[in-house]
């Protein structure tokens, strides 16, 4: 069957993922080293995993707020573990003005050199640390608990569209607490957040766990993260959420009067989700014809195209999509009203067609004359775009009932392209292997379908070094221990020691 | 009369517009030179100004985008004029890695030195140029519009929050026509975008007009600005728009085919307005006992705070709180729902109706177990404080009238802050100096009022440098040319010459 894409995820998925990202245009490279222009189609999408995963960061009691991007190199270097962790990849300010070069270029001044360099934000542990020092006197001050949109910066040498690029977009939650037990409760709060927001609004079907000690963000005591599969069987890091103990407190002087006078550390916490989600999304639903975007995150919903012919039926027709966007309008899915938009360019139709499937849009309706005087119209449910004889499985309803269904239309595209993407997870998962060359025979298939969720002893220290580096040869990694896991039982196929929990392991991005 | 804050207006207003800013917690100084944290409060405000202005600029068909933070200096030094505007004031990234000093510190990696320093944007022309000139092909793709919402660094020598920090918010709209009419049309769209949301939206009367030759925007051919009377009666600029002609256009290869078939080089425009606009509202609105914020763009409207007493009729209070916010809420003002927060946190009521009265909330409401009984509630309104008597005026209105009066009483208080400093803006230009000595001696007073409109000659070249040069002494900036100004007669005080157009002359931020 020919497809609208040159490449097919079988035959170079790589390949396939940039294809998808530029026929459905939503972003490209720059031209700046590391770092996406993110077009219309792409922010949109952006647009609405803010809207809506703000919402359950406001509803949680968390408050905005903004910090600044750049921090000096001595706030950093505070705490030893989380500098050493990002000193590798952070872009330094080293001036504040530009001179001639006497050639008639210009370069830093260097008059102009600053005291101290300032680090343009990887993450903003140290700075938000320093306000909370500032913010946080007495127990009655916490829980204290905000969050940023932003973007931050990480050197990264290979770079891939929305997966990791020099800069990104995210939020980054920062809680400060009175003991253990709630600064652990937000960090797992966070964590569920994201699963659910994952599952619900990315239709994005993850694993909720804890990461192993290697894995851990720099400085943290605890890291959580969801893991998605994605359509190569590689797992996908969604988001994480990091439990920091009292060394980040310690570092930058958070401490409050406790109820019985004494003085405590604050325990912090940190989460955050980045751009890195949409390309979670595109490896999760994309297919050879391009982008299938869920409908709760599609920065419209519904696509109207009309079949113009340049002669006098053209105003009739353009009036009918009109009245059909306004009636469409009224309806809602997924909590909010329907988004529709009538696509006037001129062109001709079977191109803006197929240009709105590529990006994804969960429903395409063209409009002729024949339909204006039917009172119909043609529709293409993006999530199921073909019949079973390769041809476009177009509808052509009754334009009442397509108006008053169209709510479950969508949710229901939702909820298909979230049991598409379980039913792939739960197939994937091999939970029966028990020996390293069980392991090594799986990952060895061309094809690799997933992840191996085996029993482990959880080494530490040197242990811990020797199984990543055992894990690491056949290029795999350790992704996390889930949350909702059964026992382990048995030995440990990477120690021989007796297995204390269940972890994935798995090829990653 | 006793006012809530230790500093008036009158006695100084600069240290008065500290003193807003940190008794209503709305941002603080970071500790990074020049960079400031904006606050919950404070950010709140700004992400109401961010939803109402991008609802206004995607009504105007221009799309949302995202480019990269880092321009390489050889984009930016395509346009001459263009970076030596900006030179003076970049944040250069020189390195993308730190290392171990030898001494237990970290210093930038020599080795990890930019072939190429990067400068953090101080405005994005260069680098959406560069994309703009991969999009456009043909005179089908124009005009092309983006917006994107971002942070920008100029690094000031002198900073003041909210009015001038290194790190500041934004959005900037980048715009490609065909030809300078359109550019122009669109240029003024933008211009009169601004004026409408600050009049409708901020309550903050403004000029529109066009900025003279030596306050263009670097690069440009024509600047517009919007220029509003602050209550000390200096001008804040509060928003630009820009015809930047072809010169962008040629120096980033914007080009496309005419439907002739030839070639031309594209006209763009740029327009941006930031955090500064909080300013502007702090010092439009606020008074001796804080903020006053307009209903459209508080977080809040309505604060609710519970007389509490710790002891059993708390529980009732409550419930008829938490009743209450659900009626407020089903309420509409300026075509919203009604934002109504209850403020349930442990305190005395009154330190808690004076945190809020300072913040600027709209309208306070503080309910005890009288109320309840009697099934009413007392209110106050933020922007009439106090009655006569110097007491606070509030009102105690049953709850049934209160709760559907809502709308009404939140959307008087939005048109009676527009009120006041329209009659303030209009009171305090003076348009009838026709000489030198007049313009001294009005400046010359002690508390200036405000600015003078003057008939001028509008000279170019050494005789305005002369002009400016004038005027520069007496602290004085000429602000614009107001779009509606009467038409100029006589002669110009400034140079002696036949007048052709009115200026506003006035001190500045």
């Amino acid at each position: 069957m020919k497809h609208a894409l040159n490449t097919t995820r079988a035959a170079d998925f790589a390949a396939w993922y940039q294809e998808v990202i530029s026929a459905a245009d939503m972003a490209e490279e720059s031209g700046v080293r590391g770092c996406m222009v993110i077009r219309p189609w792409g922010y949109g999408i952006w647009e609405r995993i803010q809207r809506l995963m703000d919402d359950r960061i406001k509803a949680a009691g968390v408050e905005n707020c903004y910090f600044p991007l750049f921090i000096p190199l001595s706030y950093f270097a505070k705490e030893a573990e989380h500098v050493d962790g990002f000193a590798k990849e952070m872009a330094v300010v080293t001036h504040h003005r530009l001179i001639g070069d006497g050639k008639g270029g210009l370069v830093p001044d260097p008059e102009a050199k600053l005291e101290e360099p300032l680090i343009v934000r990887p993450t903003s542990e140290t700075v938000i640390g320093a306000a909370m020092a500032r913010w946080v006197q007495s127990w009655r001050d916490l829980p204290l608990m905000v969050n940023q949109w932003a973007n931050v910066v990480r050197w990264e040498m290979r770079t891939r569209m929305f997966l990791r690029t020099s800069e990104f977009l995210w939020q980054e939650g920062h809680t400060a607490h009175a003991d253990r037990d709630d600064a652990m409760k937000e960090t797992l709060r966070a964590l569920e957040m994201y699963r659910e927001f994952s599952e619900n609004v990315l239709a994005m079907p993850v694993i909720a766990g804890e990461k192993p000690e290697h894995e851990r963000f720099p400085g943290a005591v605890a890291t959580y993260s969801i893991e998605a599969m994605m359509q190569d069987g590689k797992a996908l890091q969604a988001g994480t959420s990091h439990y920091l103990g009292t060394s980040f407190a310690e570092a930058a002087g958070i401490r409050y009067q406790t109820s019985e006078g004494g003085h405590d550390f604050a325990h912090t916490t940190s989460w955050g989700t980045s751009t890195r989600m949409i390309g979670g999304v595109i490896m999760t639903h994309g297919d050879d014809d391009g982008l299938r975007v869920p409908p709760a995150i599609a920065p419209w919903q519904v696509i109207i195209v009309p079949m113009l012919r340049d002669d006098e039926g053209d105003a009739a027709i353009l009036d009918y999509c009109q009245s059909l966007v306004a009636e469409l309008t009224t309806q809602s899915a997924l909590g909010e009203r329907v988004r529709v938009h009538l696509d006037k360019r001129p062109g001709k139709s079977a191109g803006k067609r197929w240009e709105w499937l590529k990006k994804g849009a969960p429903v395409v309706v063209e409009i002729g004359g024949r339909d204006v005087a039917a009172g119909k119209l043609a529709a293409i449910r993006r999530d199921a775009l073909y019949r079973e004889d390769g041809k476009l499985a177009t509808e052509f309803p009754e334009r009442p009932g397509f108006v008053s269904g169209i709510g479950v239309l969508l949710e229901s595209i939702q909820a298909n392209l979230h049991a598409e993407a379980k039913a792939r997870l739960d197939a994937n998962i091999v939970r029966d292997i028990s020996d390293w060359d069980g392991i090594i025979a799986y990952f060895n298939g061309n094809a690799v379908p997933g992840w191996v969720e085996i029993s482990w002893s959880r080494p530490t220290g040197a242990a811990l070094d020797a199984v990543v580096e055992k894990v690491k040869a056949l290029k795999l990694t350790m992704r996390n221990v889930p949350l909702d896991a059964d026992p382990a039982s048995g030995t440990c196929p990477l120690t021989g020691e007796a297995a204390v929990e269940r972890i994935l392991i798995g090829k990653a991005y």
